[in-house]
């Protein structure tokens, strides 16, 4: 193998070895080893790599944190890897506009301490904070618990600097919240998994830093009682709440067995974690409990257990994290991140045990997620083949839903991608690819195929 | 003038009497006689336009209400118009999702009212809710005074159902607020004004209908002293801060003499207008007081007013929307919507005061607008000839700013756009402009030239 761009005499500066790391993301199925691996430290050094790549036609996947779990970061054989992890403008915070101007690599640990730092908070975090990149974040749109108040990556991003695989640079970076001049090339880049162009620097938008958290656990008896629940809660509670998280049964009791924890709230059909966050703790505390009495009263929940304390508060969180961790414990699993409407949750978790009984009958499905975002996390026991995955992603889609609500398309998808896209939307996909990147340069095969 | 589709049957369905109301939006410049009106009422219909015109080479020009202020729905001569104001599907709410599905002729006041029949809240609002139309206001990411707390239209559309200008359709219409299966095409379309797509229905996000607002008027001895409150107030009352709109002086004092009304807080150098909105009343009522007082303490505020009824809410923001009364009735005049990095707002107020005494010494220039967006209504007297408006565009664009923080490009700006926007990023939005509309069928000349 000969380095594609070592004429250019980039090659020396940016070329890291390429040790195995850099061949997937956490997907996990093994990658290629690169054609080489470059790591540009600015939005000039990653515009030559794209154009000296573009004379030679040597096709190349972007890298951040390596995090995800789609497969899009994996590498294909014959592709080099541009990694951004030399890309660490360290963070900037304006705190009068309440900005965070920030390089692509660096972490979201590192980027929520700053504005921590600063008085201020950077709404956005999710379990791979220590070594998920910005850019990374930016690129698959990514969630977490935080979306519901605050919404995805999508709405923290004012504005992006990026390189497009013809090697233009758009930038948009001086934090404006409104500007309607031209087409928004930064959303367009959010969530496009590094197809259409590689982000090398972000200006985020902070929030203040909320006074103190409340979290609260209800038992349903019944999985449909989520649904009033949920409404309760928004009309309640407002921008109070900060999470609202489904576990659907017998999930929990089985994390707590293994783990040899006590069920605070056992017997029930599923749990709902709630979290408030506000700016008047003590208000805020007693909306809360006011809203627990109400749903009470009201046979909405049978039962709740309100954190007293922030250790508390750090216990209840554990037993919701518990189930994560709990599954990947288990054994071999297939962990889906559905979106569907949320009304249509209820009958989803019904119907998908009913088609599970007849397609792939040993298989046990566990149900989980953001219940206010409509983000279920949909985990199988074992590795499920091909049909089983296309029969459960059918179902959602004909609920209305989408194959993936956070983790992006990637390799692992694109099969299934026509399921919730229909061809028109597909086409029009691959004639905004086809006009950023003609020659298939970043990222080729993922989304799109 | 013959009509380019009357052969395929058609016209006769679609087509209404063009009267001179198509001619133009509120910018007022006049446009020319179109083709033809077509009025479809649904994305089929809108698709059959499309395709028919396409095969003949007819340029369209979309149009919802025509409150627009840059001139995109302005006719060019030879254009036919597509009116959406027969796409009026009635709006259905879904209140456990929390989401408002609607037709892109409906008004925003029949949506807004849509949602608060439902005891939820569209949180959008602006001076012309009661013509201008859903599609309208996505397509140009309309914002107002609620965009501080809610955002934009951006932050409103949960997903679109559009056509495509050869006639294809795309369509999210489930509600999903998280869903990262490939490009999200909604988001490209909003703020797109009509050049890549024509919406025809939207699924729009709610929100709990507040309980009850306060609203504060603060005088500031500085222009300056406008940023640590606005930082101050973010800080201290996080969600409940719902409008920040600054005055700069003499504006309001001019305006309440020309209409006989008392200053409540004269003498200052700026004013800004406060209001919270929450689920607490009394609880939040106290935390503006409480914060009310630290300003004042602290000499950041000289003096303020606070609301004790909903009736001197009314009267306080009817002093910030007289500004815009009293500015329409001075004589012509032309008005800038700039966006503008916060920090930046007091020194671009001086450098713009200073610039005009140089360039244009008879005009005079009022600043107004949402403090928290930062974005400005630059209003200056006279009809301002193009040197002038570049000068001032110019201005705005060295201190990071854009040319248009709300109103959009239209016809009118599209000279001004490269002063915000870099060639390589022009030639990014042209790239897919030209995918999507080869024939630059939609709306001609907007945006891009």
């Amino acid at each position: 193998m000969t380095d594609p761009i070592s004429d250019t005499g980039l090659a020396a500066r940016l070329r890291r070895p390429a040790t195995p790391q850099y061949r997937d993301d956490q997907a996990g199925l093994g990658g290629a080893e690169p054609i080489a691996v470059y790591a540009p430290r600015d939005a000039a050094e990653t515009a030559a790599v794209l154009r000296a790549c573009r004379a030679e036609g040597q096709k190349l996947v972007v890298q951040g944190g390596r995090t995800g779990l789609a497969g899009g970061a994996r590498v294909l054989p014959g592709e080099a890897v541009l990694s951004l992890e030399r890309c660490t403008f360290a963070p900037e915070i304006d705190p009068v506009a309440a900005t965070l101007l920030v390089g692509a690599g660096v972490t979201l640990e590192a980027a929520q301490a700053a504005a921590r730092d600063a008085g201020l908070f950077l709404a956005a975090d999710l379990g791979a904070r220590g070594s998920a990149q910005i850019g990374g974040l930016i690129a698959t749109n990514a969630g977490g618990p935080l979306a519901l108040r605050y919404g995805t990556f999508r709405q923290q991003v004012l504005g992006l600097e990026a390189v497009l695989p013809d090697g233009r640079v758009i930038r948009r970076l001086s934090g404006l919240s409104k500007d309607n001049s031209g087409y928004d090339l930064s959303q367009l880049l959010i969530g496009s998994e590094g197809t259409l162009g590689v982000i090398t620097r972000a200006c985020l938008r902070l929030h203040p830093q909320p006074r103190g958290r409340r979290v609260a656990l209800c038992a349903l008896a019944r999985l449909d009682d989520a649904l009033p629940l949920l409404q309760r809660l928004r009309r309640e509670l407002g921008p109070l709440l900060a999470a609202c998280e489904l576990i659907v049964e017998p999930l929990l009791s089985a994390a707590c067995a293994a783990r040899g924890l006590r069920h605070p709230l056992p017997g029930s059909a599923a749990l709902v974690l709630i979290e408030t966050a506000g700016m008047s703790p003590e208000a805020d505390d007693a909306q809360l409990e006011d809203t627990l009495g109400a749903l009470l009263a009201e046979a909405i929940a049978t039962d709740a257990v309100l954190s007293q304390s922030e250790r508390e508060s750090a216990t209840l969180w554990g037993l919701r994290e518990g189930c994560s961790h709990y599954l990947f414990e288990i054994g071999p699993i297939t962990s889906l991140d559905l979106s569907l409407p949320i009304p249509a949750i209820p009958r989803f978790v019904a119907e998908g045990a009913a088609l599970l009984a007849q397609i792939a009958p040993d298989t046990r499905a566990h149900a989980f997620g953001h219940l206010g975002d409509g983000n279920l996390h949909y985990v199988l026991t074992g590795h499920q083949p091909e049909p089983v995955l296309r029969a459960v992603f059918a179902l959602t889609a004909g609920m209305g839903g989408a194959i993936t609500a956070e983790h992006g398309i990637g390799l692992d998808k694109v099969a299934f991608l026509p399921l919730c896209r229909p061809p028109d939307e597909i086409a029009a996909m691959r004639a905004i690819k086809a006009a950023l990147d003609p020659d298939t340069l970043l990222n080729p095969g993922r989304i799109l195929g």
